[in-house]
């Protein structure tokens, strides 16, 4: 059974494209509508059934009882205004965007049914190209409600996640930066600096944990950027938290301090069997 | 056709039962016989046929032609002597620890065939229950002569890994120590202190990211002393290197500098894209 008419989805990516497959794979969508920056994604996406029609205008948006903005952070913030301006009626607008404070805060004065959401369903790899129809099956979608979420809006929004097979998770846009600074931030700040920091000779020698940690350092630049610059006050912190660790390893190797060491280690091995 | 017709192996764990079940898989040796701490860690490899008998006395390596090193570097170190007055004959004595300049130095003092190597083939899991013979196939194996080296063992121990199915690289001790220092090393201490910053709370929402960032915070704290240890100098040197890129792009976040940002970020990828 078709929970929305019409969904409009505004940059039709990995997630974009992957939440269209799913939509048409599993009914929930009578129609899908995409926009892009590009026609050849748009003509992609239409290939693969990802979406019924696409266009370079948000004009094709009109009519949608559901719009997803899927492009990166400070493009859908640049995008809002135009977006606002076709919509009709009582459409529910979500975000699949990987930070949430700024987004929310600038949606939710302009659309009166917005609900920030995070699929935490997304790779290294970018583009249509690598969309999948199961791309959120059994992961995490945080859902970040506010005081003004409209709550008609919310529970269809959070439906909509279990039907594609997600497990919603609701937390204040905050608290989801905080924890994704630490959860997905830290760790790309640190794929990029380590590969940066190998000396390229030793490169042919890598065994999998090195290739394992710096996988997401094939993450896109451009996305990024951006998730970088609209949570740079937790990533900040994360970062020195991180360091005060790193330091107290250090420390210990310098004076041979294997009891510091051990303490270290095994705490940390512990606290990941625990919950990992 | 057996290379060896005896081959002892000193700690009968993760690499050294894998090395007995290749051995015996491949016919490379007529008998394996193993040593450990533990009764119980013999009486498995036994069960798993990894070695054909065991004990936790050295005297059982005597008449070996090969005797393996695969216990943590420190105990390798201290057990050499026990080890050097058991030794009959021509054996040639190999370890595969993931240090090298210590081991070497002590070892080529005492061993007249003596071979340094690293199969780089091991993982978060340790212990003869995770023992695979097929553990060294298609894994670089880096083995580091030394002036001293035997030239005659040298080529049986390359041709011991090529039948193994590993591709021995030749590096010199200190270079394998400085290279494994960033490949390995640096990784370990960067999930290890990421694991120990990162609040408990969170965890619950572990992106795959996190988790395959993380793996190896799972290691063995014996194992990874000795290690951090005995390569104190160019871990620290790594570490350092590290917070350099680290610093660059933390300091291009509070800037708000996108300019730095994808250009330390799209030279990672770059590297990456190049070299694994």
């Amino acid at each position: 059974m078709a929970i929305f008419k019409k969904v409009g989805i505004v940059g039709t990516g990995l997630v974009g494209g992957s939440l269209g497959l799913a939509l048409k794979k599993k009914h929930l969508a009578r129609t899908v509508v995409g926009t892009s920056r590009q026609e050849a994604t748009l003509a992609r996406a239409r290939a693969l059934r990802a979406i019924d029609s696409g266009a370079t205008d948000f004009d094709i948006l009109k009519g949608c009882d559901l719009i997803v903005l899927a492009a990166p952070v400070e493009t859908i913030i640049r995008d809002m205004e135009k977006i606002r301006r076709v919509i009709t009626g009582d459409c529910i607008v979500i975000d699949v965007a990987s930070t949430k404070e700024k987004v929310v805060a600038h949606a939710s004065t302009r659309f009166a049914r917005f609900v920030g959401c995070h699929p935490l369903a997304g790779s290294e790899k970018r583009g249509i190209a690598f969309a999948r129809a199961d791309l959120f099956a059994n992961a995490p979608c945080i859902i970040t409600p506010v005081k003004a979420t409209n709550r008609a809006a919310l529970s269809a929004v959070t439906r909509l996640w279990k039907a594609l097979g997600s497990k919603p998770v609701i937390l204040a846009p905050r608290t989801h930066d905080r924890a994704l600074a630490y959860m997905s931030h830290l760790p790309h700040v640190i794929a990029f600096a380590l590969m940066a920091a190998t000396p390229r000779g030793y490169l042919s020698l890598a065994p999998q944990s090195f290739r394992d940690i710096t996988r997401i350092a094939g993450s896109s630049p451009e996305l990024w950027n951006d998730i970088f610059i609209t949570n740079k006050k937790n990533i900040v912190h994360s970062i020195d938290a991180f360091f005060t660790r790193v330091r107290a390893l250090r420390a210990a190797l310098i004076n041979n301090d294997s009891r510091a060491l051990n303490r270290i280690m095994t705490a940390a091995q512990l606290k990941r069997q625990q919950s990992l």
